[in-house]
């Protein structure tokens, strides 16, 4: 199967490149290295160095033998993504390639603007690509659990049956997104939805959980071909970051009671999960959905894992929440779809989080603890993003503040 | 209370912007003029003739003795937006400043995006607008009942109580747009409804049927007061547009069976619930939805009117239908909450259709046939825009296909 894997230089496009090309797929990688310009602006660094994508590229094909084609461009210029689709001839497009931190997009107004106008255009463009080139494409987007917010119902997989006044429809599941960034990825399915309706194109909406974790077969076999690993308050996920907080010493940092409930996945899961979504593929007019994640826990939970699974001592720090979200509240999402078609998770335990600390302890002369420290604040209209120095001094020097 | 009305110089906004004056409030208008363009780009133009913004204003003043305040500019212009809220200090935004056509949303993916863009990033600049001038700014904001389309269960306004294994839950009512257009309002809503969750701002989303009518109390006053008439595949609505095909002699085009259902409002009924919803603002924090339609048709329904209405004789021609969309369906939404503030509606009878063949009769040498035959495919990711000759000839002359 020809893959093309957007946004194939990321956290989790990389990995993802590598599996698909292990398990015999021609794999094309496309990135406008946006990833890397986020750590620029901010002043932050993966905690796992990392190779540019040729040298990536390059050590893959040493080590595997496997050859993959690289894109250099950006989807909002639809010529490239028209362009690109006509030269790799993909059987799927496997799309990551969009800005995935809330915190980011809730920085300041040109912020929130560039999330949506880079995500929604960029897939709209990809959508218009499709139709033109080859509607049998199969696009497989990566979408988020955060879409559907924290309902006070069962979350089902993107659609709902509801029976109203004595009639019953399916109809979208209603969303409740919590930033612009997922605002944006809300956005991009019901665009979706709609071009599979009007053109008859085939997708499948991964809503994705947090994903945590670092290394997977591929990435293990050079140290090349790691994968990038955040843990600054925009970019870094919950149990990374907690990881690399009790490492350092560092209070774990939980943001209000910690009673948030969140879907979560190993990253190896995630390659898995986009594998079976690509050789299962939807058909011709069909939009799916896949909650793709496989366990749920509250953020207290995660901080007490971590807390246990340490063997030195941890501390657990309250925040004020800089989100604007229900700490306690009702969680329930299915997540059979991807179980069905033959899935068997990684679930989260003692060894995983043991292995993610190690990572941390590997790498701990890299850590900026000024990074770690929320400095995106929902209610506020424009955060300062404050590194390169603590937020709390008067120093004058304001690099890493956003003037993007 | 000082009202600024986005989009002023529009079809609906420019008789919005002289009833609200006229009812005693301080009205500024805001336009960027993008709709006069588009006439250009189509080489169409209202049916009946329209001045300036400034002439429109300056005999408003004659007429009534009454002042407005115009800015022009854009609202993708976040500096112009803050500036004009600054200046202007409203109580209440009402926003009429979006690319508002489906067909035109659905030309080519340029269209599209632009639509989407344009829309999306001028309500997201209002927001932070409002957010950082004012936060007690009520927002009034135009979208559509086509965001909701032709599900099989009632339309709520807004929001649903589902019940689901036992769990209840009030939640966003989910939505299925038909176009690129009606899918950038549903982001708008959902755009919104997160603002007022995050810094309590009060908005108003005013999910409005098909307008038809042409003449207001206000305009009726001078005929540099007129507002637009849209007759042409892309801007003009179904009602309008059947009754200048009706007295031009051409058939009155029904796309499909014409069992496509619509709520319905007349022109002075817009007017009446805008002001409702100004004078009866929303509270801080929170999203409210209304209705904004007073009666429901079918294609088919209306076309019988206008064939009964006019005094020669009317063909009914149906046509393939150029859009994607269910032509039998079931179709009941709510719309009481605009009657509990007091609506009292006009009712499309007999009379109301003489008036627009009135309309359409005064101005029938200004009808250009060609411009009247759906050209934009919903299927096609590419229509040419056929006007200024016939699109069935195989004339070169193209200079109404778009390359915008």
């Amino acid at each position: 199967m020809r893959i093309l894997v957007l946004g194939g230089d990321g956290y989790l496009g990389w990995p993802t490149a590598l599996h698909l090309s292990r398990r015999g797929h021609d794999v094309g990688i496309v990135d406008n290295f946006a990833r890397r310009s986020y750590d620029f602006e901010m002043g932050v660094d993966s905690l796992v160095p990392i190779q540019n994508l040729q040298r990536r590229v390059r050590t893959w094909e040493e080590v595997s033998g496997l050859e993959m084609t690289t894109y250099v461009g950006d989807l909002t210029d639809a010529p490239f993504v028209d362009g690109v689709l006509r030269d790799f001839q993909p059987d799927t497009v496997v799309h990551f390639a969009e800005q995935r931190s809330a915190p980011y997009s809730m920085i300041d107004q040109k912020h929130a603007v560039y999330t949506q106008v880079n995500n929604v255009v960029g897939t709209l463009n990809l959508l218009y690509a499709i139709a033109d080139v080859d509607p049998s494409i199969h696009l497989v987007k990566l979408g988020t659990m955060g879409e559907y917010g924290t309902p006070n119902i069962d979350i089902e997989e993107g659609f709902i049956e509801i029976t109203h006044r004595g009639r019953t429809d399916v109809l979208p599941y209603p969303k409740q997104p919590g930033s612009f960034y997922h605002l944006s990825k809300v956005h991009d399915s019901a665009n979706i939805m709609f071009a599979c309706r009007i053109w008859g194109l085939a997708s499948t909406d991964l809503n994705q959980g947090i994903v945590y974790g670092q290394e997977t077969e591929e990435t293990a076999l050079h140290p090349d071909l790691a994968t990038r690993f955040d843990y600054d308050s925009v970019f870094g996920t919950v149990l990374n970051r907690f990881c690399v907080q009790a490492v350092v010493g560092h209070p774990v940092t939980v943001y209000g009671s910690g009673g948030q409930i969140r879907g979560m996945l190993d990253i190896r899961d995630t390659l898995a999960c986009v594998e079976l979504a690509c050789t299962n593929p939807a058909e011709a007019g069909e939009f799916r959905v896949f909650n793709q994640f496989t366990e749920s826990f509250s953020v207290s939970e995660l901080a007490g894992m971590v807390v246990d699974a340490y063997p030195g001592r941890v501390e657990v720090e309250n925040l004020e929440d800089p989100r604007v979200e229900k700490q306690e509240h009702y969680y329930r999402a299915a997540h059979t779809k991807l179980l069905d078609l033959g899935l068997v998770p990684h679930l989260l335990n003692r060894t995983t989080i043991s292995s993610l600390l190690a990572v941390a302890d590997r790498h701990r002369d890299r850590v900026d603890v000024t990074a770690v420290r929320p400095t995106v604040q929902w209610r506020s209209t424009a955060s300062a993003l404050a590194t390169s120095g603590s937020p709390t001094t008067s120093k004058p020097s304001n690099i890493g503040v956003s003037k993007a």
